[in-house]
């Protein structure tokens, strides 16, 4: 694919995201995405074939990590970066894909969240262990600090939609995350 | 306000709660709750008004531990009270009402929200505290810890509806909190 097609599904993906955290997911239409991008019909199905398909696309995104281990980068440099992006993201309280979730969920995509789930588990679990073996990060459970990571998240990303947030909250997940994996 | 008073109102409760989890929030009439506890229209409307009242009532019933501190009881044994509890809950994933939080909060009620999440913080904040001055519990910013406390239980709930769980996450929960709070 070139790059003008991958610059195209990139912005499909971005606008699709403000509908869905906006809206939830069953309320956003094919057509609401062909008017925010600007895109024909016959130019959007060229990429997906319905929401569901863009909607699985905006969550299998992920913050890639493997071949920085593979250039064996520190495991704290790599951590700070995702926790720098994961501070932006629960601060962005408009982006939060909660509600849609949810929607998505009870339609009955269990297996879509399995793997998704299974797979950001697994991305914290290799780093937790590459922290390890490096001796920057604390020995523990891989599998129990990846839950605390990703549900502690998850929890923040739907009551960020239910109360206001100081950015306190951000900098709490933030610490907590780092005491829990890197000694002091 | 006499003991049958008092069972009936827990039994409006109970089963109101479980509607709500099922259902959500703003398809649960007052009909529903007639239905489902037996009661007349009038005898419900005696003690509640409306199932915002009743969904509010259900979110402020409280873990109470203020008097167990007066008591000068031990931290870790309420701690592991509470955390008993609270296995409990992420396990009965059918009683989740995050998607009913949602609706309700959707419909402008943050003052409520921001009302329960204060009070819970404020309980394990007391806690917390309570543990450092007896000596149970290490030295660490109440707050802090209090917040991931919450919040990973919320994305817990929350994710308890999307994908199966298994009892390890629930173990996972409570080893984390603990090894949070308790020294090894």
């Amino acid at each position: 694919m070139g790059m003008k097609s991958e610059q195209t599904k990139e912005r499909i993906l971005q606008e699709a995201w403000k509908l869905f955290a906006r809206k939830g997911f069953q309320a956003v239409t094919m057509t609401d995405i062909c008017e925010k991008t600007g895109l024909s019909r016959g130019g959007l199905y060229r990429y997906y074939k319905g929401t569901g398909e863009i909607f699985s696309a905006i969550l299998s995104q992920e913050y890639e990590i493997g071949s920085r281990m593979d250039r064996r980068e520190g495991a704290c440099v790599i951590l700070e970066d995702m926790l720098g992006e994961i501070r932006k993201e629960i601060l962005e309280k408009e982006l939060s894909l909660s509600l849609a979730i949810y929607e998505y969920a009870s339609l009955g995509n269990e297996e879509l969240f399995q793997r998704i789930n299974e797979n950001a588990k697994q991305r914290w679990i290799s780093l937790i262990e590459y922290g390890i073996e490096t001796g920057e990060f604390k020995q523990q459970d891989p599998g129990q600090a990846a839950e605390c990571i990703l549900y502690y998240y998850q929890g923040l990303r739907m009551w960020s939609r239910v109360i206001p947030f100081e950015e306190q909250t951000a900098e709490y997940y933030v610490k907590t995350i780092r005491e829990m994996l890197v000694p002091v």
